[in-house]
């Protein structure tokens, strides 16, 4: 089993992802309760950005730990590494 | 109880944030099977914008509907309704 | 000349578009002159501040004139004001 | 002088960056003329396209050089340039 980038803040991730489940269940409380459109649309802006939250910190994490060993190591490896990563964070910002 | 604008598409709208309750408790899998950084990375973009499918969703029910209603009644309460619906599209801008 | 909601706000529409034209100008400054990656993708972040700023204030405009007028005058020529307005607003969600 | 991450692609940034320009002054064009609001918003999305696709490409740059040359070297320096590059992403993804 490989120890990913993120592998010291598992429990940190996973204690925050629960809670992103939380507030998905809450926000599908908020639509059963017939709640105002405007305070769901507030709820699922809250939600985004905490799923933003472990993004970035996942991004941080894997600079920190798989680019930093592959760049360490050099060579072709480390230009893959560096455009996946980059690619990664394209995607995030196109959402 | 109010029926708000989404009030028809209520059904679609539980089942669709059922679904990314799933998809949050999937992150949670991979995090917890130490899947690599990147595929998780690709899996948050994905919540994401599952989440932001269901915001254009709101909207689109909310100026159809709310946002309608006090337009026809015309005054203030329609300029409110407007200002409120265009601060919560500048949230999610700005997540 | 028909005239938009924007049309009342159309200067300073203008002065603000033209802040970001220097802001871009700017941007170039600090490519010529080397400057630190960091700072750059620091302005860039702001010259897509300010271009959001345009794009939610050009939103309410639109709400408030010509979706308003066209809700007002009901039928299914509001259904398309609405729907092309949230197609919008999806397409600025999406950058 | 130091030379940056970006700097063998200097001139394609600054082409780039060029073209942008243009972009925001069509969209001074657009208000001008009284263009539709909603074909103005299309553009606005185009330009903060632009804008995205330069910023990625700097980040890739930054990451290829700057940092990898702070990860080569190790120990503080190397945090610190991830935790700024970090930071920067997150900054980008707030827009």
């Amino acid at each position: 089993m490989t120890q990913h980038g993120y592998y010291q803040g598992k429990d940190a991730y996973l204690a925050r992802l629960r809670r992103i489940e939380g507030q998905v269940r809450g926000l599908q409380r908020l639509v059963d309760e017939d709640t105002y459109c405007i305070d769901i649309l507030t709820q699922v802006s809250a939600v985004t950005k905490s799923l933003q939250g472990v993004a970035v910190g996942l991004v941080e994490d894997h600079l920190n730990h798989c680019v930093r060993d592959a760049l360490a190591d050099g060579g072709t490896e480390a230009d893959a590494k560096v455009a996946e990563a980059t690619a990664a964070i394209a995607r995030l910002l196109r959402t």
